[in-house]
This record gives structure tokens, C-alpha cells and sequence, in this order.
């Protein structure tokens, strides 16, 4: 019998005698390997913090107190203790999310997806509190690569001065350690304190301060000579904060601990615990990395289901080639080396190879850097996270035109990370970028095309934006075109696609022409500058126009086509725009959401044989 | 006679004697007070910074090294250095920049006008400089206040492990350093370190590290042990920068040595130049704030021109109202608290007040952690410098549809200040954040209506964006509904426009009416989500659109209405969006940029003529 059986809600982790914590942690691993094994996920990150979220439920109530997650995929134990033990359709549409969820928990206090977003979020929370009279504390749970996030550090040195009581707990896992990451890593690396320091700070703010509030002044001037000399300063002392650290992080006692100093000092106070990646499952201690996020795998060789080849691998294959073509070419990525396909790139031009750490601001301002001096840049990031770095794209990048590349990975659906993941609103953002130019392959030959033209050919601000995963029955490549008709010239209805959403549309066509329809099928290649004129053409003809996308539709694609058909003068007798909506997107398989949203060919050529046969317009 | 009349090119400031720079400092003094009361811009920065520059200009080759300014409003004397000392028309449209432009001159390396991208920028270069062989140096000019926005940290943090050999030299005026601002602030002010130390590494790398190479190993630990004994680490050491000063940043002597120094040891290397703001100038010593940026005065006797009562003044006087209604109401900036017409909030509720220093990421993820926990935050922010938020008005804002208010000023046309401070985009981007809510006031009366909703009523995200300067003609308070048609009715065409552009509007179709055709005006009040019935039941009537707005293209509220009268079936006879095109504006008067555009009332009438009389259609 597990431990977990009996845990329903934080409490019961409280009532547990601490002799019994080591069997529940025990409990714990064997429920989250067995859990993402069979669900895919994120494993290695949350075994490290099993300990960590333990212990942090037996100094806080979260029910009450507000724990801010960083990121969030560590998680998984803080949701089996709060009442979250049912893992059926993990991560998929009506199961239990991957991430934070105040929707799903009065426990989840805030959402988490995006990184280093914690400290500023929980200064807002402890402010509030301040403001309201309130008397609940507030946790931020950071981890030391999301630190190396500029909103991170500004959020430090903001609530370092406040004086808020808030305590952040960095989880430091040392995963952020590694050749190719910043000077703040190495810091952590060598930062060591002295625990007689702590005792004697806290003595000091409870027994003297209060009582002799006038000798107050003048001791700061002593205590900051102590303080200079007894513990080395560091960053966290130089934003304001009081140090506590390193804890080990597998040490329930310790940490516990040093949670209960800090959540009673009053202050803003930084609890530096150390914890190991994959810890308790041994080929995820070995290889962190690979048990980041994965999918499914065998429990007891270890053994990781095959992925085939993906947009991500063609994309770095690709680049790695144009590498050796062109030794202008460099690559950067903000933490995402594995994720964006570089590995091998890393391999065959380390001294080309740029990994910032999670800094997407910076990777884009380099790049326009890189760019200004005569590199050619390519910036590899997830469509969601390139949202860091948008007014970076139009002062650094567009208002020189310089030539800086965008690989956008996971643009349009992504499927199981959800809401905080979905590559829904690069389009929009990316269209209202002076001069950006934007390619959407749709297949693994186009991508690798578009690709050469955007490195090697153009000039200015390019993006090229894929899917995530493998390509869908649409093989060809039709790069040298902006738009062109493919496969279906028909007179009934004109339907519009790019980049995987293409190949439902195809089906679509399929089906409809099964039924009689003839509809013809146009796929963008280059959506901004958009080229409307083979639309408008077909659309002459056809009188009947749907676009379907995986984009937001404020700033669509549809919405441009609509508003370029109507500056033409052309009357639709019909017009659709399936897409994603508001671009909130909950987490599940991409083929549900493509379901959901209307998206999947069945649904699409629905929506036709509606238009052309309905009697609504709209 | 001045010295600068022999200053044609930074060799004539090297070839200059030592002893005539002080006077050369005081004539370039004399010329920018005299230029900037004449014109307007940027003093107290600028007055802090001849020396540095100066010393700059005798250490480097701009031409050939890469100097990057952050922000760069204090570039004035690198103008007057670089063969630029005509201030005729001085920042307006024609005349020369107020901020550097790498299209003015070769000097100028990189574009400037938003915070905290130099260090990233500068690194940049400095790898492209390795990568490709080349022997040129690279320097970032940074001021305190850029250096707490995120992305400089991360840029630092990068830097400083790369190793690569560039220079930050931090012009620290001491302006951040307030009640309001961060730790980062308090720890400059405490910072000192030992010369000693940096004679000892010098020798250390040139005598020892080359000769002894299998040495070197062997004396890192010593290497730090000596370092942490002999200097108090600092946040740059932590970063992997080797630290010079605090410097006194108006002994051209010093700074030049100073830099010498930094230049020769290839490293990342942090110089800490410490100025007065203002230097010079007895009123901008006295009020740096106030000099800050300015428009024309007298300079006998230092009086500003009275600035009357403008969208910001009365956002702020408003908010402070509400704010003494509901206690739950705060109000944050982003180092914009005289900009954005905070004062008076700050005066009367301090407690309730945040000044986050340039860190609009943080504001934003630190208003959505207010919002969660039951307060009302407003945060008050230049169209342009939110773009930094864009990522967190999604991931932090909407995602949950929390509470927050954004102040949006300087929406639309910025003018003087340039291409990196227009408002254009903040249509575009605003809109495709899930559930935001728009307003656009066009009278100060419709701002105070707005706000009050936007803060008192409204839930979810709600922007208000406004204007730089005062009202026009328009006077009226229409914001009970989204959209009305306000003074005309006509069935000849439609026009619709919102903000301050809808006085002309108004003014074009007094005109037309007067020229015989019949316009019907409609003022959009709500920009998202957009009601656009009243525009369609108006065109289907008059079966001609023009819209008007200070937005860019792309995203525009123009190119939606067109989408939606598609949709509806409507087929226009004549349609034309007049707007602000790719974003990109020069610096210039307001209404010159205006008429560049085709937003000034005359173009807007031509072109309604146009439309309806004309063969051509688009």
C-alpha cells in the first residue's frame, strides 16, 4: 500500500510523523515514474523537487498561503498532495494539466508555463497582501535556469528593496551549469554562506530591533560591516534579500527547516536549496536531460519511445549543412538546444553555436547585433516563447532591417503542455513587425527550402514558422512560390491553408469532391508580405472563400484575405474563418484541438458544404 | 570663438592638447543648452555625460569601433564630435535625430531609443568580430537606470562568461538610486573595490598566464581566494566581469586612463563612470528631473515653457480620484512617473504607488500577482515600451482574464522623439491579447469616463491608450456606447476614427460637407472587442469606408472592419485604410508626420474625394 492512499489534501501531509516522510517520498517517485511513463511528460524535474514540495507543504498552507510556481513542470508532487492523484488522460482534454492551474485547484495560486516570471508575481501577491491587511505568506519556487531570466532579476531587485515578507526557494539543480551558459550560473556554482550569520541577523531583528527601535539607525552602519565581513556577498544580498543556503534539497528536516526561519524573518529572504535532476530513478539521474519533457517509456529498461524525424531535427540538419555552406552562419537558442533540433549543430560548430540560457530578449538583441556586424543569425525558439522577445524584434532587429533569421518551432498547435504553450499568436505578432517576412512550410522538403532562401537569400528580418512533430501527407515543396493552387483547381468554393493545417484542407477537398463539390485549394507559402492576388483570383471565380489556420484571428491570415477581398470589390457569397479563436487553447492531443476548433478535415469540409448550402452567411 | 569650430571629426578631439579639453567641455556645454532651449530634447543626461564622451572619443575610433549607446538620449556631444553640429531643425522631420541613427552617420553603431539592450547588442558584435576575424573594439554605454532592466542583466550574465573582449562602461548618474527603485540601485551606491587588485589580475594575465600555461590551473584557486579577499565582490564580478571604479566621471584624465586599461585586457571588462546629471548647468543640477527631457526654455533664467494640461495630466489627477474612492486601487510605472502624470498619485498615496524602475516585464507579471490577490493595479506605460510586455499581457494577464488596467500613453503619433518612440503598434498587438478591452478617448472628458469603467466596472484586462499632448477641437463624452456617429450623418461615405485623429476626421468632413458631399462620421470608442455594426449598418447606406487611425497597418482596426463587411456580404464601391503603414516614423512635429501619412484632415478629404469621384478603386 502506498503513502499516498492517505494523503487527501496538504494537511494530512502535515499530520504525518517525519519518520514516515522518507517512505512517502519513496511512494511518491513510484507513482510519478509510473504516471509519465505511461503519459509522457515531465520526470526528471520532478523527481529532484519531490522532497523540496514535501517539505514545503508541511510549513505552508496552499490552501491559504500563495505557492508561485516557476515554469511549473515541477508540479507533479505538489498536485498528488493536493488532492490530484488521478493521472487518467494526463495532459490530454478533461484530464488532469502538466502545468499549474488555478482553474483546476485552489491550491495552484497562479499559472505557470513561461519562466522567471515567479518573483515579480509573488511580489504582486505580498504587496497586495501588505496593502489589504491580509496575513497569508507568499512562496515563489524558482529554478536556477529560469532565474537567469532578465524578469527574474528585475523581479529580485524590486522585491529585495520592498522589505515585503516573502521568502523565493531556488531549486537549484545545476542544470543550468553547463559551457554554454552565463557568469549568474557559475556564481551559484561557488556560492557558499555562513549559517552563524543567519543566527545572528535573526536574533537581531527579533530581540533587538524591536524593543530599541532608536539604537536602530546607528547600528546599520555596524551591521553592514558585519555583514560585509562574515559572509561574502552575493547577488541575492546585493538585490536586498537575506540568504539562506545552500540546503540540501533531499534532506526533508533541513529544509524544513530553513523554511521556517525564513517564512518567519519578515523579509524578503532567498532559501538556496540544491537538488539533483532524475533523482531515485536511476536512467533519469544519468541522463536529466533526456527525462526532461518526454513521452512515453518502458519503466524498467529505462528505454525512451522512438521519435522519428520532426520539423525540430530537419530544421537542425538543415542548418548544420548551410553552416558549412556559409560560415556567416551562427545559431542561438535560449535553453532550448534539445527542444529546437541544434545538438548536432552544437557538435560539427561549437565556436558558432550560442546557447544564452533562458534570455529571449537578449538571444534576439544579440542576434540584431550578430547581424549588424555581418553574421547571419539564426534564433531557433518556440513560437510562444519568441512572444519575450517582441519589442526586441522591432527596436533591435526591424528598425535597421537587419538580416537576423527566426526558426519559430511549435508555431500553431502544440497539444499536451497547453494553454501556457500554444504557438497561437506568431502570426499576429510577426505580421505587425516592419518588414518581417514569413514562411510556413508544410513539409519537411519546403521547411529545408524556405529555410536555404531565408539564411542564405534574403535580406532583412525572416521567420519560419513549423509545426511540432512530423509532417502530414503533403510532401512536396512549392517554395519558389509565394501561393500557389496545389493538387485542386475547382469553381465552387476557394479554401486557403498553410503550413501542417494544409493537409486537412487537402482532405477536405478530398471529401467534398467525394460529395460533389469542387472546391480548389490554395496554400500560402509566404504570409507576410502576403500576396493576395492568386486568392483574389480564385475567389472571383468561386464567390465562396474559407481560410483555415493554426493562428489567433485577431491579426489572422483570414482576417488580411477578407479585408484584401473586400478592398478588391469582390462580394463573397460566403466566407469562413476557421482558426483558433481567442488563441487560449487547453492542453490535449493536437488532433482533439484541431477537433475542438473546427480544424480537422471532417469539420472543415462541414463548414464547406454549410456555406455553400446553409442559409446563414456569416 | 568655440573649440568645436575645429572639431570635425573625432581625430581632431584626439589631436586636441590636454589641457584644451576642459575647454572644449565648456563649449560643448555652451552649445547644448543653447540648442536644447532653442528645440527641445534631452539636457540634464546629456550635460552629465561631455566629459565620458569626450574621453570616449580619445580612447576609441568610432568609425571603425563599435560604440552602442543604451537609450541613447545622451548622444548629443557624440553628434557634435562626429561632424554633426547643425541643430537646425533638431529633432524634427529633416533635421538631425535626438537619438543615435546608424542612417545619420557611420559613428552612430546601432539604433537606440529603448532601454537595456546594449550589453546584449555589444556582445553581439564582439562575436561577430571573433567569428570573423576581425580587430575592432566594442563598447556599451549603459546608465544606472538601464541597468535594471532584465535584459541588461541577462546581457551581462552572458558577456561576462563568453570571455569575449568588450567594454560596458555604466554612466551612473545616481538617478535610480531613489526611495522607489530596486536593490540593483542600492548596491551601486554602496560599491567600491580596490585599484590594487586590478593592477595585480593586469599583470597577472599579460606576465604570467601566457608563460606559464600549465600553470594556470594551478593558480585559480589561489586566483580567488586573493579576489575574494582583496575585493568585495560585486554583482558585475559575479557575472564574470572584471570591475574598474567608481571613476569620477568629469576627470576626463581618469576615464581616459580608465578605459585605456579596460580597452588593452581583452576580457569583459565593467567600467563604473560616476557623473552628475546636469553638470553645468546650475537649474538642471539643481532639477535633473525636470531637465530630463524638455522643451524649449530660457536659458538665463532656466524657466521651462508652461506645458498646459495634456492626456497624461489628466489620466493621473483621475486616477488619483478613483483612487481615493477604492482602496483597492494602485498604481505602478516603469521609471515614468512624471512622464505618464503620476506625481500627484505619488503624493497623495505613496503606499499605494510602485515605481519599478525600467522593468515593464516585472510591472506586468507583478500587476497580474496584485490583481490575483484582490487589488485593482493600473499600470501606467508608453504605447512603445510595452511592447517589452507583450509576452506577460498574455501569459500572466490573460490567461486567467485578471484585473489589470494598462494606462497606454503616447499612443499613435510620438513625433520628436522618433522612429523608436512612435505609438504605432499597441493597436496591433493590444487586440490579439485574449479578452483585452480597448478604449480610445479622444476628449480628456472621455479618458476620465473611460478609466473610471476601465478601473471601477470593467473586468479582465482592459486598456485605455491616449495620445501625447492635449485635446483637439473635440470636446464631448461619448463613452456610454462603443461606437456613435457623432455630429454627421450622410449618405455619401462612411468614415470611421478614434483617438485624436478623429478631430480630423471631423475637421475633413466639415470640409467635404462644405464641398458638397455628404460624409457620415463614426467615432469608435472600444477598439477590442470591436462592434462593428454601427460602421456596418452606416456602409451599407453609403457603400464607401475610409478609416483613419495612428496605427500601423497590419492588425489595424481598419483592416477588421473591411474583414467584417466582407463577412456581412457588403460589397464597397470605394474602401481606403489611412494609417500608419509599417509603424516606421521619423522624428518631427506631430502634424508634419501627420500629413506624411495622409492623416491630416486635407489628405483625409482628397482622398475621400478621391475615392468617390476617382477611377481607381483600392
Amino acid at each position: 500500500m502506498s503513502l499516498l492512499d492517505n494523503i487527501h489534501s496538504p494537511a494530512d501531509v502535515k499530520a504525518l510523523p517525519a519518520e514516515a516522510l522518507d517512505q512517502l517520498c519513496r511512494d511518491i517517485r513510484e507513482e510519478l515514474i509510473g504516471a509519465v511513463s505511461k503519459y509522457g511528460g515531465h520526470l526528471a524535474s520532478n523527481l529532484g523537487a519531490v522532497e523540496l514540495t514535501v517539505a514545503l507543504h508541511r510549513v505552508y498552507d496552499t490552501g491559504r498561503d500563495r505557492l508561485v510556481f516557476d515554469v511549473g513542470h515541477q508540479c507533479y508532487t505538489h498536485k498528488l498532495l493536493t488532492g490530484r492523484q488521478d493521472f487518467t488522460d494526463f495532459r490530454d482534454l478533461g484530464g488532469m494539466a502538466g502545468f499549474p492551474r488555478p482553474d483546476e485547484s485552489v491550491h495552484d495560486a497562479f499559472v505557470a508555463g513561461h519562466a522567471s516570471d515567479s518573483v515579480s508575481v509573488a511580489l504582486g501577491m505580498a504587496r497586495a497582501r501588505t496593502a489589504l491587511g491580509a496575513d497569508y505568506d507568499v512562496v515563489a519556487l524558482i529554478g536556477d535556469g529560469a532565474l537567469n531570466g532578465g524578469m527574474a532579476l528585475e523581479g529580485l531587485s524590486d522585491a529585495g528593496k520592498s522589505g515585503e515578507p516573502l521568502v523565493v526557494v531556488l531549486n537549484d539543480n545545476g542544470m543550468s551549469i553547463n559551457e554554454s551558459v552565463g557568469g549568474l550560473a557559475e556564481m551559484l556554482a561557488r556560492m557558499r554562506t555562513r549559517v552563524e550569520y543567519i543566527r545572528f541577523k535573526k536574533w537581531y531583528r527579533r530581540a533587538i530591533m524591536p524593543r530599541v527601535p532608536r539604537l536602530n539607525r546607528l547600528l546599520t552602519g555596524a551591521k553592514r560591516w558585519l555583514k560585509e565581513r562574515l559572509i561574502p556577498d552575493n547577488i541575492f544580498g546585493d538585490f536586498g534579500f537575506e540568504y539562506i543556503g545552500p540546503i540540501d534539497g533531499h534532506d526533508i528536516a533541513k529544509v524544513e527547516k530553513a523554511l521556517r526561519w525564513a517564512k518567519e524573518y519578515r523579509a524578503p529572504v532567498l532559501v538556496h536549496v540544491i537538488t539533483q535532476k532524475g533523482r531515485g530513478y536511476p536512467p533519469a539521474e544519468t541522463a536529466p536531460e533526456a527525462y526532461h519533457g518526454v513521452g512515453a517509456f518502458d519503466v524498467a529498461s529505462g528505454v525512451l519511445r522512438y521519435t522519428g524525424e520532426d520539423f525540430s531535427s530537419v530544421f537542425g540538419r538543415t542548418l548544420t549543412e548551410l553552416a558549412g555552406e556559409d560560415e556567416h552562419v551562427v545559431a542561438i537558442t535560449a535553453a532550448m538546444m534539445e527542444g529546437t533540433g541544434l545538438i548536432g549543430f552544437q557538435e560539427a560548430y561549437p565556436d558558432r553555436f550560442f546557447d544564452v540560457g533562458i534570455a529571449e530578449e537578449h538571444a534576439c538583441a544579440m542576434a540584431a547585433g550578430m547581424a549588424a556586424q555581418g553574421l547571419k543569425p539564426v534564433f531557433a525558439v518556440y513560437s510562444t516563447f519568441l512572444q519575450r522577445s517582441y519589442d526586441m524584434l522591432i527596436h533591435d532587429v526591424a528598425l535597421m532591417g537587419l538580416h537576423v533569421v527566426f526558426a519559430v518551432d511549435r508555431a500553431g498547435i502544440v497539444g499536451r503542455d497547453g494553454v501556457t504553450h500554444q504557438g497561437s499568436f506568431d502570426v499576429a505578432y510577426l505580421s505587425s513587425v516592419p518588414g518581417m517576412k514569413i514562411y510556413a512550410p508544410s513539409s519537411f522538403d519546403e521547411l529545408r527550402s524556405m529555410l536555404r532562401k531565408a539564411v542564405l537569400e534574403d535580406t532583412g528580418p525572416v521567420a519560419v514558422r513549423y509545426p511540432r512533430g512530423g509532417e502530414g501527407g503533403y510532401r512536396g515543396d512549392s517554395s519558389d512560390k509565394t501561393a500557389e493552387s496545389v493538387y485542386f483547381h475547382g469553381d465552387d468554393v476557394t479554401i486557403v491553408s498553410y503550413g501542417a493545417e494544409f493537409n486537412e484542407a487537402m482532405m477536405a477537398a478530398r471529401m467534398l469532391r467525394g460529395g460533389g463539390v469542387d472546391p480548389e485549394v490554395i496554400k500560402l507559402n509566404v504570409l507576410s508580405p502576403l500576396d493576395a492576388e492568386p486568392v483574389l483570383a480564385s475567389v472571383r471565380r468561386t464567390g465562396a472563400l474559407l481560410v483555415a489556420e493554426e493562428a489567433c484571428a485577431a491579426g489572422s491570415v483570414g482576417e488580411k484575405l477578407l479585408a484584401a477581398a473586400e478592398q478588391a470589390g469582390i462580394a463573397l457569397r460566403a466566407s469562413r474563418l476557421v482558426n483558433l479563436g481567442d488563441g487560449l487553447l487547453p492542453h490535449g492531443e493536437p488532433w482533439k484541438l484541431r477537433e475542438m476548433k473546427g480544424l480537422d478535415n471532417g469539420s472543415l469540409a462541414r463548414t464547406v458544404l454549410e456555406m455553400l448550402h446553409g442559409e446563414d452567411k456569416a
